[in-house]
């Protein structure tokens, strides 16, 4: 049995695909080159084994011998704290990827997440509740814009801040909300393109499409 | 000088006071019993220095020597890592409190927070939109509320952790967000009844009252 297991849904609907977050802690994986397996577990019908590993009844949940860790930003720690060309252990580099970390999932994907919801809330766009959503994720990704004008990475090199901010962005850039942001975009790109980011995308999805022909 | 220093703004408007982002930096330092000193940047004129310490214009940022660290949940943890009362060195138990620190940021505050916008949002309490997030944040108190029914601590003793969740909850106790969930109630109760929560509350209190008789 491999180190690391991964537990995400046997299945789900089409329109996540590609987007369920284990897609973070298998790119992170196959970053630091680190062997795990995928296990399953019921999206229908979510027993109380699941809320013993993740009390929101999420997923995913990360297995490493006898520690279970569940948040996908806990997870990229932990495989971080276990492959250091992920998270540096230097203290002002380990620092930098740390706070970017939490950059991506409390500045940014806190401001993207209800803008998200909110495209799909049977509301008016001109409501003042989506109005000041859109201006909150505006006034972060206009911040963002001039990190990245003169980055490749958001720390020295490509760490697991990259692969939170990246799946934070590319949610955003699905539904066109990266129009304005060219910086953005092209780290969206820089980063998916990565031959890791691909693997982990493909597995993600024949996983999902493995569980239709059941 | 001390070896932490917490920047924080000079002066804020009566609203946030006692809920600014520095507070979870002055109690995790207070508890963990490290010596600091605050220092305060501009609310009304946000520098090019302040952007290089944090890029989104916001407070607190913590320095340590040479190290600069932004973003709440990143301080968090890199105070954590100089103290191990407050994030413990065995695996299995640091996991659990790094899980629970980024719960508290992304699952709970994730709903918290627009919540909180929308309180003071022109808009109409019963639109699709307001409906959506109250429904979201129900759903994350709820199994919070289970979580809490148990354990005093969100891991084997008081965290970090515990730090994060508290400040993000007694923000929706202070809007009533949390007559329907009285284990949350009481947790906020307990952690905020701790000498050092009261000292680091008064304290930013003390910093921003000192500010208005300039």
């Amino acid at each position: 049995m491999a180190d690391f297991i991964i537990t995400t849904f046997d299945w789900v609907p089409e329109f996540p695909r590609g987007y369920v977050r284990d897609l973070r802690a298998r790119w992170a994986l196959e970053e630091a080159g680190l062997i795990y397996d995928v296990q399953s577990v019921s999206f229908d019908d979510r027993k109380s084994n699941h809320f013993e590993h993740q009390p929101f009844g999420q997923v995913p949940w990360l297995t490493n011998g006898n520690i279970s860790i569940f948040e996908s930003g806990a997870i990229l720690l932990h495989i971080g704290e276990c492959s250091e060309n992920l998270l540096p252990v230097e203290p002002r580099e380990r620092a930098q990827v740390q706070q970017w970390l939490f950059a991506a999932l409390n500045s940014v994907e806190m401001a993207s997440l209800p803008w998200f919801i909110f495209k799909f809330t049977d509301g008016d766009s001109e409501s003042p509740e989506q109005k000041r959503i859109s201006e909150f994720l505006d006034s972060r990704l206009q911040y963002m814009e001039k990190v990245l004008a003169h980055t490749k990475w958001l720390a020295k090199s490509f760490s697991i801040a990259d692969i939170a901010m990246t799946d934070v962005l590319r949610l955003v850039h699905r539904f066109d909300g990266l129009e304005s942001y060219p910086n953005c975009r092209e780290y969206v790109i820089r980063a998916t393109s990565r031959p890791k980011f691909e693997k982990a995308y493909k597995d993600q999805l024949a996983h999902f499409a493995a569980a239709d022909k059941q």
